[in-house]
């Protein structure tokens, strides 16, 4: 689907925003789960996959809602380490993992100036929309992933 | 549907959070849209009108979905006249108002002891969800409306 | 300070919002966490501890902001159970826990209609404001960690 | 200061994310607003303004903070032409205005291919920080308003 090189998709940026504060001066915490989603929906973006083919639309319209693979997710954490503010360039490394059974995870490394700011990881589980049962990852999150897992040394997907 | 005097649903309030705050240590200007659509979601509430008849859902598992009527918010306007701290104790007072077409607004109008600190308002329009063409409102909301402009010397329901 | 049942400010409601949901039809993630700070700042203030004394603020007019301290969050993680729709009413209970050198995390559970459907915990650790070094709790805060253990069998703060 | 075409910091560009839609499947309001915001921070930044020098900071640690200018939002209002979906290219033209006694005013049109899906208005006040008493803009404010206006028949700044 894509010759990018891993690199490309997994390593993003973004800077922090004046609403991204709190009263305290620096990053109100929940703002760095956002960052997460985003990166990860920005990485599948640059790896080629359309946010309309993974993730829930309006389905007023769709007859086909019910074969739709949802991912929602079941598990996050994060880890804060310095402050972050407003207009601070952040560097984020993603490092998707596959899991048993309809899982997976990635874990979000957030650096500024090479120095290690902050961590999160969210962990997505696929379910069918229509029983919500869990199911197979679909096709386009698994070759994200094996795709993913191509420079690192060790083999996330197996 | 209910015998409360409108003033119970009309008259809401709530506390400024550590989290509606930004770096200059006051309200971030946004979260007072998500206020004033809280405020309503509260108010016809204590109507006695349940979410699920009014906002869509997740519509999965729906096969009736074609039917629904959507609201969406077509303007929205906010001016904001005093600063907002965190702990502080607002008041929310509620003017809907029924237009032409479909259409409805609310102003809403906030107070810190007794004093305005600001006012927005948030204008819907009636839409058939399948088509997204416009439609008469939902008899529910019409009949909120109505109810809430018992004690208002104006009739803004015609 | 006040002889409230700890009963009073550790179990919390709240209603979920339209804007808490996601395209998914169901509460987005994220919006977990803000409903647990909200919680604690909730309890804060029935135990009977004013926003102000505790949270950050304006702070261009205040000389005093030097001896500030800070309690940033350190670490959070959340578990998602079940889906959570708009208009569901929730149930939360707090469950707080003084940890070792200036530190204290707070469990979230929150049920709807008695079943578990997520859990939330966050970590916090006082610091000078000024100097961003680690201190100790405030007082109001050791207060409150104590009286909320009162019920509890174990003894958490020592 | 930067010698770049206007258009390079007025014409700027987002994709719509999943966190950025509600139950309704497109869009929640409010987000316009927080992507009007964003769009005028990278706008400062691209011009060459650091967000240190325009937007309050942490100032426990500010001896000078007695002299910051703060811009507070004193009004905004949007108009929702169509709805966006998670995945949409946003198209973000920006038009600031000087207006009269330390106000200013930045226009925002939403485009999607070609087609205008929203427009949002904020208006900022200057004040000073530690009185909140009106005053003139920055000058690096008043220094982008006329760089801005280069491009525009209409002379906006004078």
């Amino acid at each position: 689907m894509t010759y990018l090189n891993p690199e490309a998709w997994l390593n993003l940026n973004r800077v922090v925003r004046f609403g991204d504060t709190d009263a305290a001066g620096v990053m109100h915490f929940l703002q760095l789960f956002r960052w997460c989603h985003e990166a990860w929906e920005e990485s599948l973006e640059i790896y080629g996959l359309e946010a309309s083919s993974i993730f829930p639309q309006t389905n007023f319209q769709k007859d086909d809602a019910k074969d739709l693979i949802g991912l929602p997710i079941v598990h996050c954490h994060a880890d804060f380490l310095r402050p972050l503010h407003n207009g601070d360039y952040v560097d984020i490394e993603l490092r998707p993992e596959k899991l048993e059974r309809g899982r997976f995870q990635i874990e979000f490394n957030f650096k500024k100036n090479n120095t290690k700011v902050a961590k999160g990881l969210i962990r997505h589980q696929a379910i069918n929309s229509h029983t919500r049962k869990c199911c197979l990852l679909p096709d386009e999150i698994t070759l994200w992933l094996e795709a993913s897992s191509v420079t690192r040394g060790i083999t996330t997907c197996n």
